[in-house]
């Protein structure tokens, strides 16, 4: 995009994004399902582009694992639809009343939930992440510029082009959504930080530690899901194989499936044959410490095993001698992702839980629940490890920030006397809901 | 500070700051009024440090101001000790509950709140703001990495030496605390992206911008407050008058003073003369768009004017057509602080709240409200215009993060189903209280 008519479009996006964060709830969840009918009428003209993509993946030998992510059927459709229809149906996270005081009397401060304001989102292959996005931003009345990876550029158009015909005759339009479609895009993106308040980034590890060492705005997600399992001298042994095999076999390529497996010396002996056994209809491939390959037959590990998000159904196994020795390794070599504990003290559990700092701590049960989906949080913005904002698996909550809102009868700090009543937060007396 | 000595430090600093966060309330606590009772006993030694800085700084010709703010006296000290007793007497900001939900039978999800980690803070003068943000950061199992300016340098050393002599007896003692001295130190700082999680500046704008541009750790903070009020048609003329006079004159070199005011047309020839009365007896230089300078008599404002945090009794007044061109006007100039409506509309001013993008949007008060203290936060880190993390005047709350605590039974993804109970927030099942 030229510079002149990008300057233009970001312009004109602040002001879109200004009306569209005073939208009611009923009109931006009427927008979504617009959105959604306009892609199911559409329907063959996206498989039409996609069909486009694949071909040319195919002919360009993109791994085979990017050609099913850029796949873009009935059933995508129909889950992207689904999608948009569920966040239609979240409660407005806009307006969510966080503090309520009476400061003194007549003097109410309330501190509610308002949009950010604009989300930059670079996202590698799958044309469902940008329906997904749009619709969040649309929900929590956030701006959007957006750059698809050119993989999926014929799909990426004609969604938006849909998108932006779905919205065309409502008041707030579509000026609210930027699309940038060429590689050099992404350059342009990474040095607006006065435009983009929070940039989104879904790809690989390395795409996205690419972006969060080259811009200075903040980034939403993480590089690295290096997750560990401790299992503790006290122990469930059945439980202990049922949550390793989940955490490394029910699919082992995502970022919350384990890699690193601590087992305490007391409990090696009886639990590593068992777990090898258990793990053997997988075809995992064991790396294990010395002490490991004494009791059980694997490859040795080295360092760099215990470094290594394998994304494979590949286990790097080590024997520690204390509960602090496993904390001690999850500090050292864990990327503060996911990491939990087998054990039936709960004392020790409970130890766990408070001094493992990782976004997601657990207790007997398996790693893969670390996902906004089974949290509850109805709809998935992505899964964070900075340390500010929002950490974790992060939904709808992740997209808003907070303004605090007084209302006062003249008063003036040079004449108040202060109470600092606090009052519950069931409802605003001052933001109103919006045209 | 050398390179190696500097490096051993940060590492024992993760260590010690590890440590801390795993303290119970109480110890936290007992560390705080210790500190608090070691200052006062060493009060002599802290009075002859400052003197040698203030006398260094009448030589050198710093400005009165900077002077003001180095003193550090009896008064100071026991403003800074009950600052502590506070602090000591709030409740903890680590463990409270955000969010509980029974994602299955069995299956309890908690999100918690913990630590950020490490603060970093670079601040001017004030040796009094360096004990402040030990003790908050003390009270939030914070670790701190500490640069003051070098006019106060006597003053920094002997204060962090009193602390960590009160801290030699706990476990945790005082290694989560470094202080650097050195005027290369800042640039060490601003690029300790892997050890800093969140970088407070505390100093005058262009400080703060500096400190802004030059890092990629996020910063808590703001450069400008160039907050305005608008005067609605509808309005009472002595409310009007009385707000705007406290938020402009009441202390006019603070970031939460009042600099642009915007008059509506309908009112303006009645309001401005006597308002010019009203701000008199303050010697308040007006300077006024056209249309205002042929209502009283004024400089003529030039646009720079809508531009400038005068931190002075100086204020810039324009008269404009409507409610629409206050909130461009607003949109346009403003810094996103403090932005207040005067009027008795009550739809008028619900929309002001709504649709004003700044951290605080106030409805017929005075902007100087914008402050932890006043709004009852018990203690201010600062206030903040970035639009993550926190957001306004920033108390304890700001200097936490969450971490999300699954507790099961063995539960595995690829056998549970889900049901998503929210559970009320009142108590933790799964937060230990800390040793």
């Amino acid at each position: 995009m030229d510079n002149a008519k990008f300057k233009a479009q970001v312009y004109a996006l602040k002001n879109a994004q200004r009306r569209l964060a005073t939208l009611s709830l009923q009109e931006r969840n009427k927008m979504l399902l617009t959105i959604s009918e306009t892609l199911q009428a559409e329907a063959s003209k996206i498989f039409r582009a996609n069909q486009k993509d694949l071909k040319r993946a195919k002919s360009e030998n993109l791994s085979p694992v990017l050609q099913k992510r850029l796949l873009f059927d009935e059933d995508k459709l129909q889950d992207a639809c689904e999608g948009i229809t569920q966040v239609a149906s979240l409660p407005d996270p806009v307006g969510k009343v966080q503090e309520r005081r009476l400061l003194a009397e007549g003097l109410l401060l309330e501190r509610v939930a308002v949009p950010i304001g604009v989300i930059g989102m670079i996202f590698e292959s799958r044309p469902d992440a940008l329906i997904q996005i749009i619709a969040l931003c649309l929900k929590s009345g956030n701006g959007i510029v957006l750059k698809g990876g050119s993989e999926a550029r014929e799909s990426n158009a004609v969604l938006v082009e849909i998108i932006r015909q779905a919205l065309q005759d409502f008041s707030a339009g579509s000026g609210w959504i930027v699309h940038m479609e060429s590689r050099e895009d992404v350059q342009t993106i990474l040095k607006l930080d006065d435009v983009i308040d929070l940039l989104i980034p879904r790809g690989s590890n390395v795409f996205v530690r690419y972006i969060m060492d080259n811009t200075k705005i903040p980034v939403l997600g993480h590089a690295d899901g290096l997750c560990a399992i401790y299992v503790d001298e006290e122990y469930d042994l059945e439980l202990a194989l049922k949550v390793t095999v989940d955490a490394k076999c029910q699919y082992p390529a995502v970022c919350n499936a384990v890699e690193t497996l601590l087992v305490h010396k007391n409990i090696a002996q009886e639990f590593l044959p068992r777990l090898k056994e258990a793990l053997a209809p997988y075809s995992v491939e064991i790396r294990g410490e010395d002490r490991v390959g004494k009791i059980i037959e694997c490859k040795v590990a080295v360092e760099e095993d215990f470094e290594t998000e394998f994304l494979d159904y590949i286990l790097a196994i080590k024997i520690v001698d204390s509960y602090q020795e496993a904390v001690d390794h999850i500090t050292r070599y864990g990327s503060h992702h996911t990491d939990a504990i087998i054990s039936s003290n709960e004392a020790t559990a409970k130890r766990f839980l408070r001094e493992v700092d990782s976004a997601d701590v657990f207790w007997n049960c398996s790693t893969r629940f670390a996902d906004g989906f089974r949290y509850g949080l109805g709809a998935e913005v992505g899964i964070g490890t900075q340390r500010i904002h929002a950490r974790g698996p992060v939904g709808l909550n992740g997209l808003v920030t907070s303004k605090w809102l007084l209302a006062g009868q003249g008063h003036t700090v040079g004449n108040v006397s202060f109470n600092h009543i606090d009052l519950p937060l069931d409802k605003s007396e001052l933001w109103s809901e919006g045209q």
